[in-house]
């Protein structure tokens, strides 16, 4: 606590770097920044009850689970987390596995989100950095000097100021932070789809090993898993779908006929215990940088969940974030700062058409011609059919290797 | 010539199979089953004169120009003929080079379809072959039975029957053979695309020693050769653009445009003496074969130019039908042709899902959102960035290994 030079708040506190958004992408900021001995305080309107149990599924590039356990955040991935060497596209009937250990030599690790904050959130504690949840009233204030403040209000009522060089937003994917680039300097954009995604949380055994995507003519499947005995699995939907009008018999019918196929494969059933409509979109907000605030993850760019990329860009940004402001606030200064956007947005706009591919490949536009459904075959075949095709997909899926984009 | 047992025909031949078009398709197809001692007659409604003085720019797969000199057609394609070893793709104003060699061991070959039809036709006469150019009135008659018939009427005015057991309709992408498939049993897959293509023929030297494809915020453009001092290139255009409109300087201002970059590249230019809109569409019909008739190349299927698809696949299926022809004629009997369709098929959806995948890649569609923009420059980046993105390219765009399709 510095000096508390404002007469409107309780406290005033300096510190280097001030995040908006404890969720991953902010956590593992402050916990990157912690290591190299820079202080970050994050705050978030949320309460870590809250995005405990905020189910989110979660597939970890390997040089992200990876990163997890060599920063020393926890080696929990490694030992609650599964270990996925390939995944299956289904189409026509038949399946089809992309073996990515085979063809890439990576694997990914099917690690719900939700796990990977309660682990950095650990270790946040554990390695006594300052993170208030369930703050309200953020105020992001200066940020185009050099002294950025963010005011907000504790849970107990009392108003503060954080005092930092930097200011990050890395408050997801409905971030007021970003919308503090004036309209005139910031370019949106955006891709809107026509469909969502219909998922459930079921009581289960596991259906098959790893992912199944599934193209189907009655549209888009994804059969994920959660443990041995809670299956997650998603089917396209109409945006407007309601949970409602959808008994567990009605969703295992739908779920069926998507996978069906000539080997007989059926799906194992049971209790499903949560149902939500996901509707998704493409999204990029230039500059990543105004001022003295960046912008990182979620807040920056989301991406159709279909290619799995979300939470690994995010991850990612924040990885060649903390190299460059450990740079920026050691020897470099201000215009050092300036690496971040070019090295970030490679990979943000690789992800953006690798997650527009995949979605594409496999969902069924609403008014499809049947030209669409043979052209989307023939890509299947084209890409299962080669092995230069399925390491094409592989590569992007499992992330690009360390030093493209970043 | 047979038994003039019609009254209202002036002669009656009788041969094994009767092909309608006499393009390289047709042309072909006829020399693969003399070659196997079926005699087979060709019938086009142009003149020798006309197929040989149309323009058609040809890209042939090492495959196809290796099955012209090997049938015995010619070697005219290793003298007079191009050897491509790769392809440049220019975006962001850099130079890409996607090598053929390098990546997947082929190479295409740039030799004009013109060239190829004339060392056909060439190869008909020499081996004592029959083609009836500039026929008129043709008439397909009883393909639903095992006795078809096509009848025509001569350039000097006879009117003339030939009886087959098999009719082949390799008339193009106008054929009229195809819509001889009742409508209630035939699909008509179709994708039309909001942009055409402006091509020219210039007199200028080379401006690169392979085929560059340009993409730019001003749109596609595709720079080829035809020989040491006249150029073929195109630009993308609406698809009612009048050529009237474009002097010689516009268009070289806006081939400029298109590829120019940080290298400073510079078409060389030249005096344009031709000048036309090519509108595209994507086209399958289904069944390709009905009764005693059996479509192949443009009649049944037509593609985007962008992938320098259409002239290889139409010899693609000419080379699977003849084979099944062979059989089918031989011991096997009828059923045998009933292979003919899958085999052609998987290599067709494959190759219009290529030419649909470059022209998305490539052009700039009208209303296109600043997203789509990037998020092809994104998946430029994916594509040349990693060898898998390359060899992926480089496999289609060379043909698919021997035995995918066939």
């Amino acid at each position: 606590m510095a000096d508390a030079a404002a007469a409107d708040v309780d406290t005033v506190t300096s510190v280097p770097v001030v995040i908006v958004g404890a969720g991953p992408a902010g956590l593992m900021l402050a916990h990157r920044l912690g290591r190299a001995g820079i202080e970050a305080i994050a705050l978030d309107t949320r309460t870590r009850h809250e995005i405990e149990t905020t189910q989110r599924a979660g597939i970890l590039e390997a040089g992200v689970a990876r990163d997890l356990v060599e920063t020393g955040v926890s080696d929990r991935v490694l030992r609650d987390g599964h270990e996925h060497q390939g995944v299956e596209l289904r189409f026509a009937g038949r399946p089809h596995r992309i073996d990515f250990q085979g063809l890439v030599g990576a694997s990914t690790w099917l690690y719900p989100q939700t796990d990977v904050f309660i682990d950095l959130a650990d270790a946040r504690k554990r390695d006594g950095g300052t993170v208030h949840f369930g703050i309200s009233g953020t105020e992001v204030l200066d940020i185009t000097t050099a002294a950025p403040r963010v005011r907000y209000t504790a849970p107990d009522g009392t108003r503060h100021e954080i005092r930092a060089r930097y200011v990050v937003g890395a408050d997801g994917s409905r971030s007021m932070c970003r919308g503090l680039v004036p309209e005139d300097r910031r370019v949106r954009y955006t891709k809107e789809y026509p469909f969502a995604w219909f998922g459930i949380l079921a009581e289960a055994p596991m259906s098959a090993p790893e992912l199944i995507y599934a193209h189907s003519a009655h549209g888009f499947a994804l059969i994920s898993q959660r443990s041995t005995t809670v299956q997650r699995m998603y089917f396209q939907c109409d945006p407007q779908e309601s949970v409602d009008a959808w008994s567990d018999e009605r969703i295992w019918e739908t779920l069926q006929a998507r996978v069906a196929g000539e080997d007989g494969f059926r799906l194992e059933e049971g209790p499903i215990f949560e149902k939500t409509v996901l509707p998704f979109r493409s999204f990029v907000q230039q500059p990543m940088r105004w001022g003295s605030m960046v912008l990182a993850g979620d807040a920056a760019h989301t991406v159709p969940p279909t290619g799995a990329r979300g939470l690994n860009l995010a991850l990612h940004d924040v990885k060649v974030l903390a190299e460059v402001l450990i740079r920026t606030l050691g020897s470099e200064g201000d215009s050092a700062l300036d690496d971040y956007q070019p090295r970030a947005l490679q990979r943000v706009w690789r992800a953006q058409n690798f997650s527009y591919w995949i979605t594409q490949l496999l969902h069924t536009a609403p008014g499809a011609e049947p030209f669409d459904l043979q052209r989307q075959l023939g890509e299947l075949d084209n890409v299962v059919g080669t092995r230069a095709g399925r390491t094409y997909l592989a590569e992007q899926y499992t992330g690009w290797p360390t030093g493209t984009g970043d």
